[in-house]
């Protein structure tokens, strides 16, 4: 991955739990190959394609594998799938890294910023959905949100291996930031300009609200413009990693469009 | 609703846990009026916005409200945000009265067929998508899938007192009896049409495949078309709430350039 080089540099967060469970989450650790693995452990019961394509990649690195009854997989968690790692924390990025990866090499650089998603399950998704559209890094709130657990580890699908994340401490200093960087702020907010109609220039920077109450308002005020989902039915809005697939979606089709 | 006059029929399922909680939840319990609510039960620290509304229309309805320590409401989820009400269960639709109301009233039914989700999380929010562009109605299994439980509920953010849900034994012969109605059944599935390019006429059965393994073979091919989410990095696919989300995102934004 481009971005190795950036990895050494950002030690100062505090070590997260250093288990990674899920069949897809520590097969992507394996893949990605950027977090030191101290050993694998599968349930004695545990076979099938995911798990025997771990077992092997584990043997090719020479990464321990640990045959264990199914029981002690439980101690990590009851959706471990009968499969966990031992790994070093993962290592954030400085905003300034992050910023400076993402406009590398690309004339379409994209970042999304979380002003505070607290469901684990979403921030996964949603880190997922940045994976699969491309995004070139992704930046979580210190405060007052979920950061990259175990669960948000499981519920990215192991997407979190492949993509740069920083956290910072603050929402508007960091919007700021990004418009020096010449980035185009896009809120994702209720009645903002119709996505299809929405121009979404590069740099891009989108902005995704928590989901009980969406953008603050000062970072409503912030954003550059704001972008709303066309729903015909008003009784329920989508949850914040469902809209941060749609837009991103809508997003990559234009890039699409213009590669052509 | 439209659909209220069919709820009297279908009551041969097992009732489910008759407990909803959390705050969009209860609220959309209540404003929806189709389920019989017993009781509304509210910490005595909750308060704000939402749990003075539902308070307030709970006593516009004489729906007794019963003010408890906030620890009671922990016995019924630790999730529960100071909120709670005791309901009759959740009544499924019979899959031909299902199908009849997605066709009345519309040239561009549209039906949202699930193959297998095992996540409460996701089901929840793949109602939600379905409440949010206009799906006539959500079919999941009754084996090997996730049921309408509390969960499910509160991931919907009470969308699903707003749709139609069927459940069916067999989803292939249910995917015939769509075809026999005239549905055109498109399956989400890697190495399809592109989404974008994909023609998808009404009326539809959008076909959403399980978490892990997308759609079962038989399925696939019982389709009469599979489409495809363009992504830029394959390392990672969207879950099935998001990219449900998408595809939904993608039919709603055409009929909205129908109709304009």
């Amino acid at each position: 991955m481009a971005h190795n080089k950036f990895y050494k540099k950002t030690m100062r967060e505090q070590p997260l739990d250093n288990i990674v469970y899920g069949r897809n989450s520590v097969l992507e650790l394996l893949k990605a190959g950027k977090r030191t693995v101290n050993k694998i452990i599968v349930a004695q019961t545990a076979r099938g394609g995911a798990v025997n394509e771990i077992i092997d990649l584990a043997r090719t690195k020479g990464i321990a594998v640990h045959n264990v009854p199914p029981e002690k997989l439980d101690k990590y968690s009851e959706n471990s799938q009968g499969i966990a790692a031992e790994v070093s924390p993962i290592q954030y990025f400085e905003i300034e890294d992050l910023i400076a990866l993402a406009k590398k090499g690309t004339n379409s650089p994209l970042l999304v910023l979380l002003d505070g998603i607290e469901d684990p399950h979403n921030l996964g998704a949603i880190i997922r959905n940045c994976v699969a559209f491309g995004a070139g890094g992704v930046i979580i709130p210190k405060w007052r949100a979920a950061g990259v657990t175990e669960t948000v580890s499981k519920s990215s699908a192991g997407a979190i291996e492949h993509i740069a994340i920083a956290r910072v401490t603050n929402t508007n200093q960091t919007i700021d930031l990004l418009k020096k960087h010449g980035f185009w702020v896009a809120g994702a907010e209720n009645g903002g300009q119709i996505l299809e109609d929405a121009k979404l220039p590069f740099p891009l920077a989108l902005v995704i609200g928590s989901e009980g109450f969406g953008l603050h308002n000062l970072t409503k005020k912030n954003c550059d413009f704001l972008i709303s989902i066309p729903q015909t039915n008003t009784i329920s809005s989508l949850n914040a990693s469902c809209a941060s697939a749609v837009i991103l979606y809508e997003i990559t089709k234009r890039q699409f469009k213009i590669n052509k």
